[in-house]
């Protein structure tokens, strides 16, 4: 079926029909704008991610229901980093009129079960036609009491710093796709992240993270944000970054360095995260009950330096440092 | 300049600098999510406007500062038609590689330039590439307290329907830009629209508007949303329908229909509203402490009709019923 038969509005309300009623809306998608409460004495937290066919998507690579969900999941990992509850989503969609019907019910019913997994309702945004490719924004809005909200700024010189899974897996699963393949963990794991919202609220919770953020733009990257954010440097272990067995398996065979590829690669949507010093046990078994591995990979030091060692102490330069959207 | 000699980050930091401090705002560009607070016993309201190139503007029409004015007023007009305050704004943007830093130097200005008129401070959003052309997604929060809220759904029989200002100067405006005008009242109404912020407050505040909606896909079709929502028809009468002198002057040159266009055309962002009958010089005056006029244009009826009648009482059968972006 062709958007046109059923029109801007009729599109709308297909999607609406797959909303059930959320936690604190009292107006959902239908009006000027939504209405919702936010609980007492929580601070509201809002988040935006577009994402761009040819740019952020590949249409031969995944398909409508994943990309839904991928659309969401990049907005909850975003929440997840500030230790807080996802609650209410706003979905825009500039769409080439000749996309069927067919895709884009898969695509919200990708949306709609990322969101039910998450506690997350769908309560508005917008539609409107593209003259070239489809483009998805959404935003997302979160909360948590004032106290417990994890910044990006608070990491001090003796933090450790861990990160939550294993890295790397996204960014393999891209140069597998590019390659031609079309499933296994790596794949998964790019074209299907798990944000990790039960973690980061445990972290915000418990009180121990100094400073978090979600890896999007790879390891170092992202690490680079929380350093210049906090006015801090930190010391990498090279030799303790998590890889799953299935990438230590296969990155190899197309990067000519792995290690880059785990530290440089991003849409891991791993938290990263600090703690102070002596912690590690506790942490560990803080996110275990969450059912994620958290793994210590070095130090936040005073200055402004990054420095990546080798299991054997000798300096790794660290050779990509993560993805800019306007390089040259 | 290009946007590779800045990159992504630099992009932000240039806009974030232009962004002054915000009531209400904990956390504002630069973490993974803002921190907002709602004040206590008010809802938040939340809407979302994407502006594609090519569909919603046209370079070669508009400057990138009145863009950006138009880009965030077209959501302002939103949190106006519920009748609230609009408060804090995210933008996404994602910007042909090829566009000059400067363009986005002036459209920043530009949204900043309507967020500082209307109390909106920038907290968040996203940048990335576009493979083609320029696309602006913004999502607006405001707030207001439960009872002062005016949804769409409140219209009842026998309700007066009023507009503010005029309408169809905007479709006027595009049509004449179209044929080579770059300047004018209409054309100016089109690039540059001012929402009714204040009369909306007015109205919310006074509690006299039953439904309200804002005039963005046309008289005749946001009518209807009304209509919808509150399970009623409406009686209008087109001689009582607000226009410029202007458009009064210049529609029938480019226009076969001039009351078609000015009850179809769309993006006038006026108000249209609904108020219990015998409140009309009670509704003038309100709005006029604003310094905008408000018409009366008709009732709500019951049933589910909508007839528009000429002076002499003769029907009049609307051709055109507003904006659809995935009409065939």
């Amino acid at each position: 079926m062709r958007l046109g038969e059923i029109g801007e509005f009729g599109l709308i309300d297909r999607i609406a029909g797959k909303v059930a009623a959320g936690a604190g809306v009292r107006l959902g998608i239908g009006d000027d704008a939504a209405v919702t409460e936010t609980e007492a004495g929580r601070l509201l937290l809002s988040t935006a991610d577009m994402l761009v066919e040819g740019i952020h998507f590949d249409l031969s690579f995944t398909d409508p229901f994943r990309l839904g969900r991928k659309s969401l999941a990049v907005n909850v990992s975003d929440i997840a980093a500030m230790g807080g509850h996802p609650r209410h989503a706003l979905l825009c969609l500039a769409i080439p009129t000749d996309l069927p019907v067919e895709f884009l019910d898969r695509f919200a019913d990708g949306v709609i079960s990322l969101a039910e997994e998450f506690g997350v309702t769908l309560i508005g945004g917008d539609t409107c036609r593209s003259s070239s490719g489809l483009v998805i924004s959404i935003t997302l809005h979160g909360e948590q009491v004032p106290t417990r909200i994890i910044p990006r700024n608070g990491a001090r010189p003796g933090d450790d710093v861990f990160v939550t899974g294993t890295v790397g897996d996204s960014a393999l699963g891209l140069e597998l796709l590019r390659r031609g393949e079309r499933s296994g963990h790596a794949v998964e794991r790019h074209l299907n992240p798990s944000p990790r919202v039960s973690a980061g609220l445990s972290l915000a919770e418990s009180g121990m993270a100094s400073a978090m953020i979600d890896v999007s733009d790879g390891v170092l990257a992202d690490l680079g944000h929380i350093l210049t954010g906090s006015g801090v440097g930190a010391r990498i272990d090279a030799s303790l970054i998590p890889l799953s067995p299935y990438f230590s398996q296969r990155a190899p065979d197309v990067a000519p360095d792995p290690l880059s590829l785990a530290l440089a690669g991003g849409e891991d949507y791993e938290l990263l995260f600090t703690a102070a010093p002596g912690r590690t046990a506790e942490v560990e078994t803080l996110l275990a009950a969450c059912g994620v591995t958290a793994t210590r990979i070095g130090s936040i030091v005073a200055g402004s330096d990054v420095t990546v060692t080798a299991a054997d102490g000798t300096l790794i330069p660290p050779r990509r440092r993560g993805f800019n959207h306007f390089a040259p």
